[in-house]
């Protein structure tokens, strides 16, 4: 092995360092990821870290609270200048998205914030904006996520997945993090559909998921994915309009009606500034 | 052939690889396009991608989603910073159109948002203000729009359509599209009237042009556009004011005026700020 | 003829092909400019375009578009940033004008929208902005504008209008359209009295104003232009401080009462906040 | 005469030119400048123009307007980033002493905009702060200024007139434009009388004072100044707390209370929202 | 003595002569600073002003102007972009004590502005936030304060009075200004009581403080000044929760609970926007 | 000993000389940290300040103070450009907490502000973020904070308590100012639990610990901190949704209660707007 190889080995070794040590943390609980269990507005968003030479997959708690408002989605990392141009731009589609879908003849009354949790630099790319619409359909209709997945993929304003870069090392990060604490089955991924065809896993995830253990799901809408997310029915309007009874988006369309009540209860007893 | 004939050569074949690369991310359906069917609030954009020494045309897709609000038409490009200063001017001169055009003494009660889907660099030019009016007026009037025609051309305060440039990369870009899928019967462009003598187009668009395939629309006006692209008549004013019933323009204007009564049925409730 | 003497012939040459260009443009209707006919909320303003060291004068389309609000009055060039800090300070003297000349005790409830229709670059200087407010005027009085005509000027809080630069330019820029179009009779443009002592125009200009053809209008206020613009008389207070019936002050106050009065009905049936 | 003579005195011929280039334009109505009769919201104010080695004074028409609204004093300068830290702090302080005298314990319900008319570069300084307040006054008290006096001196929150610089330079700004339009007779300027000791004014200025035409008034607040402008008295609060009847004063309070019930009133037919 | 020494001499001569200066301009009434009487709104701030190798105090009038509005205290400094982010603080400080202490439960219902007069540059640190308070509280409860007294210290959001910076020279200015008008009986200064430590006066001053002359107030809590500044006591809430009739913190709460019904007044006349 | 280590004691010596001071300055009154007693709506948080070669903790008071208002937490050092990023992002993500757990269906009727008093400079990090959030809990269940107790950790959107850098040198810190005062026994310091494994104290502060004097707190959630700064039982939810009476959280919700019913009192009154 001559010189310049072992510069180059030993690059990389500096660099996966890096890539371990976030792991540690996570494992030792100095970055809070849950694997397990179920959480009302908590869901595991999958990113990248790029490095020189060298890029891995890294789960990301994504939280979403919601109130009483006046019907604005507050983005935290925009709000404080940590989010980029296209990320923004994410949240403000799936803020389209949820407005026009759901009760759109009624005034918006929820205030809902979105934060990446124990995310302490710039955050870029779209590839979030999917897990922070299901934490906040989940907020929502109070129906929790299931902590053993995690998820990537862009949404647009119809609701459909779109695909995102990465997919391969998004996948394996949380695969890595999985097997660290002992367990793989019943975890896996969410993916956009059309990043199928950019799969090319580490032979340990394909034999993992081939085991039936590690579970890999290609989505092509939200309501796909928050059907695998929370195991309940995400649900289609019929020919009233309705959605079906204790479905996802017939528990959103119940919250923000109730939302919208509570806040016209209030201005009723007082006036309309008060409701907000 | 000499070494300077061929650095040029590689050149061109290197940046046409770009081309090549959208294309095929397209086919493959990493970006989004969809050529057949209708759908509402969606429309195909054309966009001139400019190179070192070359520049071709590809479609994006612009969506429009609305919902009862305080009047505002959201572009989400420009609230991220990503649009330029003319791109802006077009969406509000397209606002000033909507909002003068239909129930103008009506407190205007609308919430919609305009994006370029998948789009992830800065966007300028007016080009695709008509557009994004017509995405807008479909989701509106609740009127699907045809997938297999893309559009060009920006749009003045009164509704007509002027023209813009690289009108041929454009058509080009579309129908390289429409072909590369196998169809091109009833695919086509809408592009300002005022374009025409600017068209030279490749033989194989004017050959496919001739024998009735691929369609090139010159239009000077928004209602000649709308009426192409849902295939239901525009409609005028009659003498008392009035558009006629199941015109395109009937149903943006009713959809307005429910709109506004809804937040007046929610604010006679409740009060006024709750109607928002 | 010495070489020196041929290079700013050369230059002279090339910067006059731009001119001839936007000429050009405009005949065959790639930059729209009635000359011919009338129209509301729409006026020819007129700019000097400033070359290295060649200057002319061209005429652009300002529109104004008018509908219920509340009050106020969007320059949509400062809006996105391509309105200079005279330009914008024009527009805001002319709103003050505006909204305390008429219906002053009463709430103001428009939402009006400026613009420069095609134009794709920066805006300065305050020339266009007594053709702002006539636009402005027509669109509320519902009263079209001589299109045969075009305007530059200033105009102050009080409604009086101020001298401007590059007058003779302008004026020959809109004269070289109209000619080229194979019309001058009839054809003219208002300019502030106080730049009359600065007229040196072109002999063929001054041959045509002889004649009867092409005419130059001083004017001093903005109820002077109004008048040439529309025909219709603009109208004085009476001694009980009411304009003329059918004047064009009465019916911009006329339409400036409604819209508050519709917004005092919507308001009336539902609350404040939704009359706007 | 040395050439180095030679060379300061062929430049401060130069910038005596511009002087007299600004002199002239007003001679000539292009700055529209009126030293007679008199006019409601209208002032003129003294400014300092400062060049390498030479500064001059001379006059500028301040106008300000009022209407129906919340509240604001909009100081047009400063919306367009016109107007200096200084110059915007003294509008502050005027409005904060407009808004704590009169009508204190009512909701201020005006829209009144101040500018520098003709004024197309940056301004600065608080030294025409005591006039634009009395523009806003005579605006509001509907009383007419005295054109033929000019004003310089800055305000503070009680109403006192504080000490300028520049002041003998804008004394003789303003008087030879007196002067070369044939009269001093009357005319004048109002001058802080903290300002009196820096008085070193040129013989032909003091010649013209001392025959009694042209006047110097030294004033210590803002109540003096106004009625030497309007020729009308301020007026103090008696025991009750009123505003003699006719006073300036009294009529500015009236006028701030009209507003208010001309707002109460459209507000209790609709809401308060469309008040404004 | 050599020539360094004197060239240190004439600088520290040349600096001087600024302090000079500022004094002189204050006793001729270019500066205008009282100390004598009384005034409502208006106190002496001090200020340390800091030359290359030399710093003196001297004092600058701040004034608070108080009307009806929506519980927004105006920094004028601040909104000019004259304060720096320590001066601002300390203004949103105060701003979060006063709000909090008098009347938590009601709207809070004023329009304060706040003013450094005649200052002309930047303004930073947190030295004048005690005295910009006192300022305000003097505004509120309408009782006056002695202009006889300067004031040092800043204030947390508990009302307690903060060690500042300068003590000493900020001391000998204010008693500089008051021997050069020649009375020192009853003149004095408040500073922090954890400021008297850092005393190290000028003997003329320790002499004129011993005579009983010059006094030193050391003060811990707003409450302690206020009483010093006004003569009146500050008052402490009883078993009832109330002030004691006639206090300063009484007056300062009957106004804002005055100003409120002021407010709620004119809302039930009309709407509540109509109320501020 | 040689040179180099000599220039690296003396380095040492001179930074530690900035702590010294800083203690100092403590411990004479100039910075205002209390360690004993109790106080409604303020609390230690434990900063580390970086030097060159060096760090040390030293604790800062943070205070919260809340009033009836529009549902604003106002991040002071945020609002004056002093706070980072992801200072502010803490802030926000206490709000999220602080909104949707209590009294979500309700109009958020408080305005409260937070402040480093006493800081100068920029303020970045989350790890104060859970105190900010004692010192709001404290100042709305009006419940006092034990001033023997310091706090550091970070909180996420669902109140758990996280990791944060430099435990060692802020126990320290704080532990060092205590000492000084001559009191360890119930003096302590809050800390995230998973920050336990980085413990690595300096043996007097280990020696104490064990002797029962000094107290090292890890916590998990806001629930448990609360309880060991306010010695009363945070309270959670029973089935009906109510906290236990006179827990810290039941008090909290029923200020939020009564601001929001003063609020509607208020607006019942008077109007809406009134109420804020």
């Amino acid at each position: 092995m001559d010189d310049v190889e072992q510069a180059i080995q030993a690059k990389i070794h500096r660099e996966d360092r890096i890539r371990e040590r976030l792991l540690e943390e996570t494992l030792r609980g100095t970055l809070l990821i849950d694997t397990q269990g179920e959480r009302v507005g908590q869901v595991n968003g999958l990113s990248v870290m790029q490095l020189a030479d060298f890029s891995f997959g890294h789960p990301t708690r994504i939280t979403a609270r919601v109130r009483l408002g006046k019907g604005e989605v507050i983005d935290i990392e925009r709000e404080v200048e940590l989010g980029g141009p296209i990320h923004s731009k994410g949240v403000l589609i799936l803020s389209g998205f949820l407005g026009a879908r759901y009760a759109a003849d009624q005034p918006l009354s929820l205030a809902a914030s979105l934060v990446f949790e124990q995310s302490y630099g710039a955050v870029e790319g779209d590839s979030a904006s999917s897990a922070e619409l299901y934490a906040l359909l989940s907020a929502l209709a109070g129906l929790p996520i299931q902590q053993s997945l995690a998820v990537t993929g862009s949404v647009n304003q119809h609701g459909e997945v779109q695909a995102i870069g990465g997919v391969n090392e998004k996948i394996e990060g949380f695969f890595d993090l999985c097997r660290a604490r002992g367990n793989l089955d019943g975890q896996g991924v969410l993916i956009p559909a059309s990043n199928v065809r950019h799969l090319m896993l580490r032979n340990d995830v394909v034999d993992s998921v081939q085991k039936g253990q590690f579970n890999v799901y290609p989505v092509e809408s939200i309501d796909q994915g928050i059907e695998i997310l929370t195991g309940v029915a995400a649900g289609e309007r019929d020919a009233s309009g309705k959605f079906p009874e204790g479905s996802v988006n017939q528990r959103v369309e119940a919250r923000l009606i109730q939302l919208a009540e509570k806040r016209l209860a209030a201005a009723q007893k007082a006036g309309p500034e008060i409701a907000s």
